[in-house]
C-alpha cells in the first residue's frame, strides 16, 4: 500500500464519541474528504443521530451513508455461518467477528461509488476487529487503503482524547467524561463486553455488564416452549409463523433474553496472540444453535454430520480471524452448504432460567428409522446377523495386531 | 473365529433377568462352563444379589467375580477422555461408551486368569455396544471367542424369554413380567435411556425417564457455587478438598442432579448405521466439562487448543465406535496429554436451575497476561504497529487474488 | 435386504471364464432371468467376444448390453477425483476404486430399465470392489438385491470351477486351464496386478506382470518433453491440441508407457482389514497429477490448496472404500471443485526412463508475482519491515510460553 | 521487545560475504559485541575459513564459535520429521525448514552462555527464513532481541553492499564481484536454489543450478539396488551396515546424487504471502521417504496410518512456516512417534536414473498376513461371509438416504 495520505476516506462511524475524535482526525491529520458509513445491524441504537453528528462536523449530506442492514446481515452471514454450528473455541457463538466483513463490504463499495481511496476503522491495534476489517477490505479491493487512527495517532489517553474533542467542538455527552467501565460491541447476533472491570478472568462479571438478557435469576418460573422451523439449513419461522431471516432472529433474542439463555463469561485466544475475557450475550444464536442441531439430528446423514463436525473448528477459526472473504473459507461453506438441502423441518425447544434444550423434532426429509431402530419386532428390516461379520471385519486389524503383540512377547 | 462351541465363558453379568437368562441359555446351549463378572461401574445397584443370583444359577464361588472399578473406570477412561472435552455429535458425552471397553479389558483378562476360552455380552444386535465390547476384546486377545447371545438364538420376544426364563427356573421379579417402558443403561458418568415411550423423536420424554437429575424446575432456587481444581488436566479437589477420581465424579453428580444440570435429549448416529434416539444424564460430567473448557481457556496455548479442537470430532467418534483400544486411539490420547502439562489450576462453576456456567478461573499456570491485554497503558508490552505488519502480510495472498480477479475482468 | 431368490438379475460380464461360470450358475442355482453389461472403460479388449459368448449362453439379444463408457468414466470420475491429486496411502492413484462406482451405476440403472430385482459382481469376498459396487448399487436403488457369487457357492477352488464350467459346456480357453500367476484388473486409467506370484512383499514382482509400461530401463534414451493445459482444473490439450477427457488419458498413458512411467509396487491397506501387495501401472495417471500439481502450484491461493491438502487423505480414502455415492464425498467434491475457478493454465513435463518432473507452467491466471518475490528492487510491491510485525505477533504467544516455562522454573 | 540497542549479538555466521558485511554493520550500527556462530550441518564447505575471518573481522577468539552439528541434525530435527512423511505442499521435502530451528537453538544457548542480549540473522525481509529464525529464537528465550539486518539497513542494492565492504575492509572473492545468477542454501538433507535466473516459473531451470545431482541422464545406466534398515522409524542401517544417523544420511546422499534423483523444480506459497520458485535437490531424502512409506506398508496398522496422513499437511506446514517449537508441533510429533514403536524392518530400493521405488519389504514386525491375503485356501483364516454384513451395515444409512430421496420425489 502507498504510505501517501489518502484523499478521501470512507469511515465506519457510529455516531459516537470515539468515531467523532476520528472523522475529525481524519479532516485534521490528512487534510482529507470524510464521508460516513453508518449502518444499522441491530445494535439497538438510532441512526438519526449519527446523521445530525457527521452534518454538524461538516460532512456534506451527499457524504453520509445510513444504511439498515439487517437483513443482509442475517441472510448472508449469520444464517451461513449457522448452517455450520459454528462455535470458536468450543462456546464462542462469533457475534463481532461475522459483522466485521459487511461493515467491509459496504465501506469498499461506498469508496467505489464516492471516489474514494481509503477506508478507516475505530478498531484498536490489540484485537481482532482491525484485522477483520483489513483483510475483508482487501480482499474486496487490493489497492484500498486502510486507516486504522488508533494505531497511528498519539490520542492514547483519555484525558487526550477528552481534549482533541474539546480543541475541536466535539459534543462530549455527560456520561462520556468519565471512563466507561468496560466497551460493548452489540448487533443483532449478541452484545459483548470487555476490558477494565472485566479483565480479572478470576473475578465474576458484575450483574450491570449484562445488557440483553435477563438474570436467569430473574426469568420466568414457568418454561416456555417454541417451535422453530427450517428450511435447507435456514429458520424461517416461529411457532409456525413464517418470517424474514432479521425478524426471525430478532424475536429469537426477546424470547431468548427473557428467559436469560445466551450468556457466556469467556477467556479466549485473539488472532493477535493474546489472551482476553469477553462476556457475550447471545440469546437469539443460542436458541437457533440448539435448534438446528436439533433438526441436523433427524435430517442429517452421519457421514455428512461428521465431516461437518471435523473441519467446524477450522472454519470457526477463519471467521473469527477475519477470513471470511477467502478461498478456503468459501471452499468450506461450499462443502457446508451441500449437506444443507434436507436440513429441513421442525424443532421444539424448552427455554428455562437460563438454559435451552431441543426437546422434540420433526420432519418429511427425517432419516430417522422407527422400523429399524425399534426395540420391538423389526420385521425384517434388519438382520441382526450381519452385525457379526460388521464387527468380524472392522476387528480385523485389531486382531492381526494383537496378534503381532503376542508374537513379539512370545 | 472358529465357530465350534466354546468350552468355558466368562459372561458380563448384571445379576438381573436377562443376563440371568443369557447365563441359563450358555449352559444350556453350549454346554459350556460360565464365569460371571460383575463390576461396579458406579450403576448405583448392590453387587450382593448378584452374587447370589449367580449361585443359585449354579455357579461355582471361584466363578464369580465381583469387583469394584470405580477408581479404575475414572482415573484411566473418563478423566482421559474429558482431556479431550470429548463430545459425539457435539452434545453427547459418551457416558455408555466409555465404559464398555473396561468391561471387555476385564471380561478378557478373568478368561486369560480362568482359562474360559470365550467372553459373553448381553448387548442387541442392532445398538452400538456390541461393537464395542467386541472391537476391545478382540483386540486384547485376538483368539478370544465372543458370543453375542441376542445376535444367535431365537428368544426374539418378550414372551419367549420369560418362557425359558420359567423353564429354567429363573426367578422373575415382580416388576419384570411386563416390559419396561424404555431401556437403561447407568454408571458413574450418566445414565441413559432409551426405546419404546422414548422412540418417537418427536415426542418430549416423559418425566418419569429422568433418574439421575431433578427437573430444572425443582431445583433450588438459589444458585450454588462450586471450585473445581485441576493437574495436568485432571480434577483432583473440589472446593479445595482432594478427592480421589471416583469420589469427584460422585460429588459432581450429586451437585449436578440436584441442580437439574446434565439432560441431554438426542438424536445420534449410531456406527451400525441407524439413528436412534436416547435421553442422558450426566450431571457431573457436565460440570467436569465445563470446567476443564474454562481451565483450559487460561493455560492452554492457542495452537494447542486449534489443534486438539481440531482432532476431538475424531477422538469420540473413535471411542463411540468401540476404538479406545486401537492405535489411532493411544496416538490421538498422546497428543491430547501432551497438550495437559500446564493445565492446572481452579474454576468457579454457578450451578442454577439446569445450567452450569464457568464464572471464574485462575492459576499459575495462566497464559492470560493482563499486561498485554488491559485497554489502560500497557508499559510498551505490545506494539499496536505490529499489527500493520500483521495484517499486511496477513493480506498479502488476499490482494493478490483480487488483483486477479479485477485483470481477469477488466 | 429381503433374501429370497432374485427373478432377474443383471451381471457386471467381461465375457471371461469366471463372469461366464457366474451367469450359468446366476441360472442354475436361482432359476433366474440373467441381463449381461459389458462396459468399455478402456480395459484394452475387445467387447465383440463377450456379446458372442453371451449369446452362446442363451442370453437374449435385448438382454445384452454392451457400452462404451471411456468418457463419461474420465470426464464424471477419474477427473473430479484427479482435481483433488487423490493419493490413496500416500501412493496409490485409486485406478480400481474410482471405475466401480460408474459400473455400478449402469448395472443399477439396467435393472430400472429392464425389470430386474437384482445385480450381481464378480468379486470375491476378500476384497475391496464388492464393497464399491455394493455400496454404490445400495446407495442409488435401496430396494436393489445383490448377488456377490463367490461370497455364496461352493466352487472354492480351480478344480471346481472347471468342472461346474465343464459341466455346463462353458467354453475355456486353453490358458485358462492352468492358474493365472496372478490377478488383473484394468481400465484408462491403470493395470492393477495382485496375487500369487506377488503375494510376498518382500519379493519383487516379476517383469512379465507389467503390462502396460515398458521397464525405464528399455525406455527411450532421450527425455521427452510434452505440454497439458488445463481449465477449471481438468485437462483440456496436449501440446497446445485440444481433445476429450478419453482421448487425452489415452495418449498420456501411451507418453507414460513409453517411457516406462507410473509403475508402484504397493502394500496397502483393504478396507476389510487386512493388507494386500499390488502392482499398479498408471502411466497417464501419473502425468496428469504432476501436471495438476505444477498448474495449481501458481494458479491455487494457499488457503485454497492447504485445505485442500488436508482433506485429501479422507477424500481418497472414501473412493478407496466405496463411498463415490455419498454425501460427505460429494460434499468433499463441492469444496474441491470450488477450488478450481482459476486452475487454468499449461504446464511442461519431462518424461525420462521412468520419471516425471514438472519443469515449467504458466497461466493468465497465475498468482505468482514476480513483482513481490523479486530478489531484485521490487518498486515497493513489498515492505519487508511488514514482516517483523508479522513475526512479532506470530511470536507472542510462543513468548508468553517462554516465559511461563521460566516462571514456573525460576 | 525493548526496540533499544543491543549490547551483545550471537550472529549466524558463514565466513560468506553477505554475514561479514553483517558482522561489521552490527558493529557500526550498534558498537556492539558480536559473537560469531558457524555451524556444519552438512553444507559442505569448510569451517575454518569463518574461524579465519571472523578474526581477521576483529572478534575474539573466545567469542568465536564454531560446531559440527551433523548428528544433532539429522537425530533430533530430520529424523522426527520423516517419521511424519512429511511434504511441504505435496512434494517439498522441508530442506531448509528443518534446518533453522537447530541454529536459532545454538544462536540463543552461546547467548546465554556469553552474557549476549540478541542474535542476528542474515535472512531477508521476504522470506521464510527470518520467521523460522525468530519463532524459534522467542520460542526459547522470551526475552531474547532478534536483529534482522536486511529488514533494517539501507544496504539495498549489491552496489551499496560492496561499498560497504569494501570502506570497511572486508575482503571480497573474485567471484563475488557480480551478482550471483542465484541464491543457494545447503545442509545434509537438501540444497536449495532460488532467485534471479530461476524467477520465471515458466522456464526450464538451467543445467548449472543442480548442484548436488547428476542428470538423471547422465546417471548409470544400470539400476542400483540399495536396502535400508528402519528401527522404530528411524534408519538404521544400509545394506545391512549400522550407521550413525548423519551417516546414514551422507551415504544416501551419494547414492541419490549418483543416479540423479531427488530433483524438484517447484513453485512454493511462503508464509509471508507470496509465491516464489524453488529448485531443491534432496537425493537422500528422497531415498529415506521411499523406503519409509514402504516400511510402514507392512508394519503400520490402516488407523494409525490414515490418522497419520490425515494430519501431515498440518505438520509439514507448522515446519515450513517456523512453528518447530511450538506446543502443537510437539504434540503432533507425540502423535507420530506413538505409531513409530513397530516401524522396523528392511526396505529394498531401486534406483535408477533420476527415480527411487521401493520393490521389497520385510520385517518382523509385519502385519501382513499371507494368510489371509491369499488367493489360495485360507484354511479358515477368514470368513467371506462375514463381508456381507460388513457390507450391509456400511450400505445402511446410503439405503436409508436413498429411501428418503426416492420418497420425496415419489
Amino acid at each position: 500500500m502507498p504510505s501517501h495520505a489518502p484523499k478521501k476516506v470512507v469511515l465506519a462511524y457510529s455516531g459516537g464519541l470515539d468515531t467523532s475524535i476520528i472523522l475529525k482526525w481524519l479532516q485534521t491529520e490528512y487534510g482529507c474528504e470524510v464521508v460516513t458509513f453508518t449502518a444499522d445491524l441491530g445494535q439497538g441504537e438510532e441512526l438519526d443521530p449519527a446523521r445530525k453528528k457527521a452534518e454538524l462536523l461538516g460532512i456534506a449530506p451527499e457524504n453520509i451513508y445510513i444504511e439498515d442492514l439487517r437483513e443482509e446481515f442475517v441472510r448472508d452471514f449469520v444464517f451461513p455461518m449457522f448452517r455450520a454450528n459454528a462455535l470458536y473455541e468450543g462456546l464462542y457463538l462469533l457475534g463481532t467477528s461475522i459483522a466485521r466483513p459487511l461493515i467491509s463490504k459496504r465501506l469498499v463499495e461506498i469508496a467505489a461509488a464516492t471516489g474514494a481511496d481509503a477506508v478507516a476503522h475505530g478498531a484498536t491495534g490489540k484485537g481482532n476487529d482491525q484485522v477483520r476489517f483489513e483483510l475483508s477490505a482487501y480482499a474486496l479491493n487490493p489497492d484500498i487503503k486502510v486507516i486504522a487512527p488508533w494505531r497511528e495517532w498519539d490520542l492514547t489517553s483519555r484525558t487526550k482524547l477528552l481534549e482533541f474533542a474539546e480543541a475541536h467542538q466535539i459534543p462530549i455527552a455527560k456520561d462520556k467524561r468519565g471512563e466507561a467501565p468496560f466497551s460493548v460491541d452489540a448487533n443483532l447476533l449478541h452484545t459483548s463486553s470487555e476490558g477494565k472491570v472485566l479483565e480479572d478472568p478470576a473475578e465474576d462479571a458484575p450483574d450491570y455488564v449484562y445488557q440483553r438478557t435477563v438474570a436467569p435469576e430473574d426469568a420466568p418460573d414457568t418454561p416456555e416452549y417454541v417451535e422453530i422451523s427450517f428450511e435447507r439449513g435456514d429458520a424461517t419461522a416461529i411457532n409456525g409463523e413464517a418470517m424474514s431471516p432479521a425478524t426471525i432472529l430478532t424475536k429469537l433474542n426477546e424470547l431468548g433474553g427473557k428467559h436469560g439463555i445466551g450468556r457466556l463469561d469467556f477467556v479466549e485466544n485473539r488472532f493477535v496472540g493474546m489472551k482476553s475475557r469477553g462476556i457475550y450475550e447471545t440469546p437469539g444464536g443460542t436458541l437457533l444453535l440448539e435448534a438446528h442441531r436439533g433438526i441436523e439430528q433427524i435430517t442429517l446423514d452421519s457421514g455428512a454430520g461428521h465431516l461437518k463436525d471435523s473441519i467446524m473448528p477450522r472454519y470457526a477459526e477463519l471467521i473469527y480471524n477475519g477470513f471470511w472473504f477467502s478461498p478456503e473459507r468459501e471452499m468450506l461453506q461450499a462443502l457446508i452448504d451441500a449437506s444443507q438441502k434436507h436440513v429441513s423441518g421442525t424443532v421444539r425447544l424448552k427455554l428455562y432460567k437460563g438454559s435451552v434444550r431441543c426437546v422434540g423434532r420433526w420432519s418429511d426429509h427425517s432419516l430417522y428409522s422407527e422400523a429399524h431402530v425399534t426395540f420391538e419386532d423389526d420385521a425384517g428390516a434388519y438382520d441382526q446377523k450381519d452385525a457379526a461379520g460388521f464387527i468380524q471385519l472392522n476387528a480385523l486389524r485389531l486382531k492381526l495386531l494383537a496378534a503381532r503383540a503376542r508374537r513379539l512377547k512370545g
